[in-house]
């Protein structure tokens, strides 16, 4: 594997208006998007930071993810996201060197790329998303 | 503010030298930098992913701020930082804005960098860093 760059910081908010306002008021950020991904239970908002986006996610669902996330351990950073060009190959190569796979196959994430997710168990306590794109 | 990218992505970490392994080893980065922050109590080793680097913290002292990071949430992500122009106007910006500041004034963090840490409380439970680091 060889990231080529941080595609994005996944940060678990309680209020995604609220949060939008810190970042574009305090941090000078642009929200260029805002989406609801219903397969992982949230609303996400995006902002960029050089070659990296800030991905703020509020869930949709106490049952979901980012609820127990926040119940759990309350808001802030949940996961990176590497970018990667090679989606399945990486996962192979992954679970070869003793990871354990949150999602065995790629599935569509927010802005359409195709991700999965590395059990945190295996990196360290780190919750790290392998998103697919080619670099140029 | 208008930070130019993400500097790095702080991870705290039991062991340093396990941790490098899997980074070099799963993820394919090359630890180009071991370096001891006394200020902070920690080993650091640092990787490159495109523009931003991750750095991993080794706790040196059991009341430092890492050993108490991982007493209470486990290992994991330990804060993201952003690179600023100005970090002394940047901070009297962020303060001005409501958010408590950890650091008034600059200090050297790893590599030399003047730095300084935001309070969690007023960014939403992130632990979000600003370090010095002219664009070119």
């Amino acid at each position: 594997m060889k990231p080529s760059h941080i595609e994005h910081i996944g940060i678990a908010v309680t209020n995604l208006e609220d949060s939008i306002r810190l970042y574009e008021k305090v941090f000078g950020l642009k929200c260029y998007n805002i989406e609801e991904v219903k397969d992982q239970k949230v609303r996400t908002a995006f902002f960029m930071v050089g070659q990296t986006k800030i991905e703020l996610l509020e869930s949709t669902d106490p049952e979901g993810p980012i609820s127990k996330f926040i119940e759990n351990r309350g808001p802030g950073i949940h996961h990176i996201a590497f970018a990667v060009d090679y989606l399945d190959a990486e996962l192979k190569h992954a679970e070869k060197e003793g990871v354990k796979l949150i999602d065995k196959n790629p599935r569509k994430g927010a802005e359409g790329l195709d991700i999965a997710f590395l059990h945190p168990r295996s990196t360290g306590g780190v919750l790290i998303e392998l998103c697919e794109h080619k670099s140029e």
